[in-house]
C-alpha cells in the first residue's frame, strides 16, 4: 500500500466491531511505533496495552464515555517516559551493545546528556510528550498499512488512567490509540487549502 | 513501497548533496502533510518553506552550524499555530463550504471552541506543539515514500528563526524538516528491545 494511500484512507475510527486483530499484526505494528525517530535517539515513551475488557470498561469513563475504548482489538496508552536519566543509561548500554566506536557513543551520550538532563523536569516532560505524538504518528499510519484502523484520543483524564492502570509516576499517559476493525464510516476528509499552510 | 520499508529505511540524514528536488515530488509531500491528522481537525500548524540559500546562510547559525540547513532542497520550518481563535473561525467556514450538516457542523464547533478555547495560553501553545509532531512525522516518512531524504531537528534557536524569517508571534517554531537526497549513509537502526516499550 503505497503511503499515500494510507494517509488517504486513515481516519479517526469512532466504532470498532470488536474483533480481534492477529497476534502477528498486532507485533508488526508495535515495530512500526518502536522504530519511531527519536531526538539523539533516546525514545522517550512506553506505550501500555490494555486487551482486557474489564480494565476497558474502568477505563471508558475517564474517556468522556467514548466507545471506541470498550470497542477496540487492543487499546495503546502512549505515555511520556520523563526519567531522562534512566533512558539514558539504556542508550548507553545499547550503544555499548553495538559496538559503535567508541569517539561517537562518547559524543552522543555527552550530547544527550547535556540535552535532556540540564532542563528543568517540565521541559523534559514537554519534550517526552512531544516524541510521544512521532510514535503515535507511526502508529495511525502503521494501522492501515496493516489493513486496521485506529483513533487518536488526546480527550481523557491522564491521572484516572494512571491510577486505574498503576503507572510510575515517571510515566505520564499523553495520547490513547485504540486500534481495531472500524464499524463506522470516515467522513469526508477535509482539509485547509495549502495556501493557508504553506508560506 | 511499503509503510514498514518507509519506516526502517528512512533516517536522519547529516548531509545533503544539495540538489533540488522536484517540483511535483515536493507538491506531493506537501499534501502528505497537509493531512496529517488534528484533534477535531483544528490543523494547529503553518510550514515555512525555505530555499533561498541566502536565508538558509543566515539560518545556520541559529541552527548549531549543522550543515543539513544549507545542503538541503528546502528547508521546512513547522510552525505551531496558536491563533486557535482564527484557526476555528478557519474551520467553521471549511465545515460551511463542505455542506455538512448543520447540526454536526454546530457540536463539532462547540467541543472545539469548549476544548482549544478555553485554556490558558501555554496549554494552547503546548497543544500546537504536540499536533506539529504529527504533521512532521508524515513528512518523514513522506519523504522517504517519494524517494528523498529528511532530517528532524529540534536543536535550533526558535526566538532567531522568528526574527530571521519575519514570522508572526502566533507562530512559534518547533521543528525544522530538512529535505533533498542525501550525501551521508545511515547508521545501524538501533531501538530498546520491544519488552522495555510494550508492557
Amino acid at each position: 500500500m503505497e503511503f499515500k494511500d494510507i494517509v488517504m484512507q486513515r481516519y479517526a475510527t469512532k466504532k470498532f466491531d470488536g474483533r480481534k486483530i492477529e497476534d502477528a499484526k498486532i507485533k508488526a505494528l508495535f515495530e512500526l511505533i518502536r522504530y519511531a525517530p527519536s531526538a539523539l535517539n533516546v525514545q522517550p515513551w512506553k506505550i501500555k496495552v490494555v486487551t482486557d475488557q474489564k480494565v476497558k470498561e474502568q477505563l471508558k469513563p475517564a474517556t468522556w464515555n467514548q466507545e471506541q475504548i470498550t470497542t477496540c482489538s487492543h487499546l495503546l496508552v502512549f505515555c511520556a517516559n520523563t526519567d531522562f536519566k534512566g533512558l539514558i543509561e539504556r542508550l548507553e548500554r545499547l550503544l555499548k551493545q553495538a559496538k559503535m566506536p567508541e569517539d561517537v557513543a562518547k559524543m552522543v551520550m555527552g550530547m544527550a546528556r547535556d540535552y535532556f538532563l540540564k532542563i528543568p523536569p517540565e521541559a523534559q516532560l514537554a519534550m517526552a510528550q512531544h516524541h510521544v505524538f512521532l510514535a503515535l504518528g507511526n502508529a495511525l499510519n502503521g494501522a492501515k498499512s496493516l489493513g486496521f484502523d485506529s483513533c487518536p484520543m488526546g480527550g481523557f483524564d491522564p491521572k484516572e488512567y494512571s491510577r486505574i492502570l498503576g503507572l510510575p509516576s515517571t510515566l505520564v499517559p499523553t495520547m490513547l490509540c485504540p486500534v481495531g476493525y472500524a464499524a463506522d464510516r470516515p467522513m469526508p476528509k477535509l482539509r485547509f487549502p495549502k495556501e493557508e499552510i504553506f508560506f
